[in-house]
């Protein structure tokens, strides 16, 4: 195929995670990505209005999986052949590599943005920006981007990017990457916070699908070799190469897979406002961001909050009203058939408890 | 009619008040009697369990209001000529003075023992025998016996009473009052902790209805006087002397319009446990009692509890199941219209929050 000046730009939309630790309201059979969360839509319906801002509207994909297929389909809004179902969970890597195969088979310098399809990011526009920042580098096809976020609190729930050298004049603002950091403890997540030259790694990149396979062959070759069925059907009709590929595919995220053992990555630093909604906890932040009376108030997502003297606490009712008398921090979520009452502090552990539930055999409740 | 050497012992059981502080369990159409709080049956059913080992069936009383009575009637198990129903309600000194009126009429020495429905008293042996020692002092027809109990706690939300000299040879462990004090503030309620001649006013009376009656006269005059058309009509077929009654009678409870008043009172300072299971934090202090490890565990009253690194709760659940993650001292009530969370230390303002929604017209919901 003949190249073009401005290879297009795709947006893959990751929604294969579980959001345990938003339970109960994300469930095993309505995951977090569907949720109406903030401002009245699903995670997956912002995240598919923010990729229309920079990719055309036949270049949105959707990675998910079987079991909600259809939900994700309707929620999402994109045609059927630009949702990539996954026969299994296999992380994001596998997610990744699927789409980047199936991308290039029809546009062989295709640039993909990959978003995760349950981050809240109320600036879209600022990160479309940044996307296209990405893409300019990308498009030079040996590079791979990063966003970078600036980190606000001193979070151990995170991987860290510590930034390096300048990528050169021509891609201002573009840094070369030290090195990843999986999640630190609490003394260094706080001296990250100090130093300047961490950021938080988001799973947002952006990078040429043909030198993502070629580097993953490198840094991920059984996850390559299981592409092999693929490669040979990239697209239409291959179900089976699909289940096959995905039958032999380690499970792998793709911090893993790919950035840390990489030398191509760089970094671009960014400052809008970003949330991975992951936890009750960081969702109270972000309702509260810029309100400095936030600690006085209560946060209502959807139902109805009698409160008496009761402040900083999110509440998620369902049809009856939830009560709250002389209480402070905590996570009351009503989902109809299971209540959860957290602190908002240890709204983490949540996924220990559905991790509980599923060993114990009450799948019905995760 | 014939004076008896044994004047017999008559329960008179208090079924009129709302239990507010112990929303949303109770309510305006199941108040706090009726609920299964603890050992599986009502407290109403253990009261009058407890009134028939000292009273003969016959001579256990219920005075209730009259949108209870049906409720009442079945849950005490009394015949329906021994309960006594409430046209309005009028607080305790009234409910008091027309049972006393009532029984009076039918047993003329009669010595009544005055029990509040909602209490918990584990052990009724010691209790029965506490009210024997009382009724044998009553027996006099000169003194009120009011049984003081040892305080465990700096409680401010009960009256105290300061024990005076003995009452004399004739009488051993009762004690003159030498004063009523109305709930004092947490200072006040830790010196009378400290000094140990201070009891807690548990509302139990023991005391000789003829007496009681004149007592009143000079304690309550308007009260004694409302009861002018159940004078001519104590017994059967006067429902419309009980309405006219209740009509003028002023709302006192019997601690202004007597207790404080009179110079007659004695106390009998007992030491079995007791409990008003007025608050959701009294509840949780009685389950906990003798047990060392209360504050590991939580307390279940009904429902399911999944709990993840949670302890000292109390959950009150209905048909689903209730989560605890993080959390320490709450009560969690599911009453299935409406759900509760307070913190068990601030849980006698749930009375505000109740008094709030009947200003607003939930009324519904209280």
């Amino acid at each position: 195929m003949s190249r073009r000046r401005k290879p297009s730009l795709h947006a893959v939309i990751l929604a294969g995670g579980a959001g345990e630790r938003f339970w109960p309201a994300s469930r095993r059979h309505h995951p977090k990505p569907l949720l109406e969360v903030v401002g009245g839509r699903s995670l997956l319906d912002a995240t598919v209005s923010r990729a229309r801002r920079f990719a055309s509207p036949d270049a949105v994909w959707l990675v998910c999986g079987h079991e909600h297929a259809t939900a994700m389909r309707k929620a999402s809004g994109l045609p059927a052949n630009r949702v990539l179902v996954e026969p299994e969970r296999r992380n994001t890597a596998m997610a990744i590599a699927w789409a980047a195969l199936r991308i290039r088979a029809e546009d062989p310098e295709a640039i993909l943005a990959v978003l995760p399809a349950d981050h809240h990011i109320p600036d879209a526009r600022a990160f479309a920006a940044a996307i296209r920042v990405g893409a300019r580098a990308a498009t030079r096809g040996d590079v791979l981007v990063t966003l970078g976020v600036q980190p606000s609190r001193p979070e151990t729930g995170y991987g860290y990017i510590q930034l390096g050298a300048a990528a050169g004049p021509e891609h201002p603002g573009l840094r070369r990457v030290r090195r990843f950091v999986e999640k630190p403890n609490a003394q260094t997540a706080r001296r990250y916070l100090r130093k300047g030259s961490y950021r938080w790694n988001a799973g947002v990149f952006v990078w040429q699908a043909d030198f993502l396979l070629r580097e993953l062959q490198r840094t991920a070759p059984a996850l390559h070799r299981a592409l092999s069925p693929l490669r040979a059907k990239p697209r239409g009709r291959n179900r089976d190469a699909v289940i096959a590929a995905y039958g032999r595919a380690p499970s792998l995220p793709i911090d893993i897979a790919l950035l840390e053992r990489s030398q191509s990555v760089w970094c671009l630093p960014v400052d809008f406002r970003w949330s991975d909604v992951g936890t009750w906890e960081s969702l109270a932040e972000e309702l509260a961001r810029g309100d400095k009376r936030a600690r006085e108030k209560n946060y209502l997502i959807a139902g109805e909050l009698l409160a008496s003297d009761a402040r900083g606490n999110l509440v998620w009712g369902s049809d009856r009203p939830v009560a709250l008398v002389g209480v402070e921090g905590l996570a009351v979520i009503d989902a109809g058939d299971v209540i959860l009452v957290t602190s908002l502090e240890r709204s983490p552990d949540v996924r220990k408890l559905v991790a509980d539930l599923n060993t114990k055999g009450r799948r019905g409740l995760t």
